[in-house]
């Protein structure tokens, strides 16, 4: 089966609707999907950029919320503009990572609608562990995990992939003949360019 | 008639496709459409940009290309990259302002099609005489129009009432309700917006 790498940051906002909306396309085309977490602030920072884009560059943001709010509502999905923002993604982005393959796209998708549809803290430890006891996880025992050298290697390995891939942005796409596809906007043709050409 | 604006400066990339694209999307939907250039570099000088963000930021300017590459593929345009990037597109700008709403359009594609399918500089004024003259235009006439006082105030102002109404990047849209849309990727969001909510 084709496989894409969907890569995101827990607090980028148009990773939002492409977590909310990869599971039931990819389905439907027969596509299978590594959820990759990663963090944007290492990127953004090999720019010089100490926040988001959207903070630093006001008529760049001013824009965003309002093209998130009209996408959210193509897309029937709740938003709340998280404050502050950016949200510390840290340490979604590690129990992310200390879930397995198959539950991580859950654990994510609640992470992102506590975030943009509750308002919630998503630095929080006590929102993470709500999160996970929910999902059925041992929450105490995903938060001990998370301390260990050994898993704190994972994420800043993820980091170091996503930028050696050419990632700069969230969320983004690698297929397996080594496109990038950057956006939400972009996933349906990341999900053709992986069934047609891989 | 709905009307939605187009505002467009020519060195930009994903303007060229919109170009190529937007006559025939929006006379399927009743839509009447403004072609409003404008000058992106005094907006990008706004925050410190003294080149497109494509050359300032390499990660981003790489992905472009190839993301461009394969939106004309799908679009069955050709496609080289111009050099040097950006083009000057002071020129041009002024001679499609001097240039009637009507015959605006077909200057504007041929523009657009001499830079990225041709790889022309479109800063050549022998370039853009060839381009009138093919459209029937007086170029002679033109070329003098443009260096009169009065002409030159109409692409300021139409820089910034782009700056005004927002418009950081090209292609832009915005409709009668004030919406603004960004990007090639958001055209047909815009037209819809302009069917449904004006």
């Amino acid at each position: 089966m084709a496989e894409i790498h969907f890569w995101y940051d827990f607090a980028s906002t148009y990773s939002y609707p492409t977590a909310m909306r990869i599971e039931a396309l990819s389905k439907a085309q027969g596509v299978q999907v590594a959820w990759r977490p990663f963090l944007l602030g290492p990127i953004f920072a090999d720019q010089n950029w100490m926040s988001s884009p959207f903070n630093i560059f006001p008529a760049k943001g001013r824009y965003m919320w309002r093209d998130l709010e009209r996408v959210c509502g193509r897309y029937g999905l709740a938003f709340q503009r998280p404050d502050p923002f950016p949200q510390n993604s840290l340490l979604a982005a590690r129990v992310a990572l200390a879930l397995s393959e198959e539950r991580r796209p859950a654990f994510t998708r609640a992470v992102f609608h506590a975030e943009f549809a509750e308002g919630k803290a998503i630095d929080d430890p006590d929102c993470l562990c709500s999160i996970l006891t929910a999902l059925g996880e041992n929450a105490a025992e995903v938060m001990t995990t998370i301390k260990t050298e050994p898993h704190r290697g994972q994420l800043r390995l993820a980091t170091e992939t996503a930028r050696a891939l050419g990632v700069f942005g969230s969320p983004s796409f690698t297929t397996p003949s080594g496109e990038l596809f950057w956006g939400d906007d972009r996933l349906e043709q990341a999900l053709d360019w992986t069934v047609d050409q891989g």
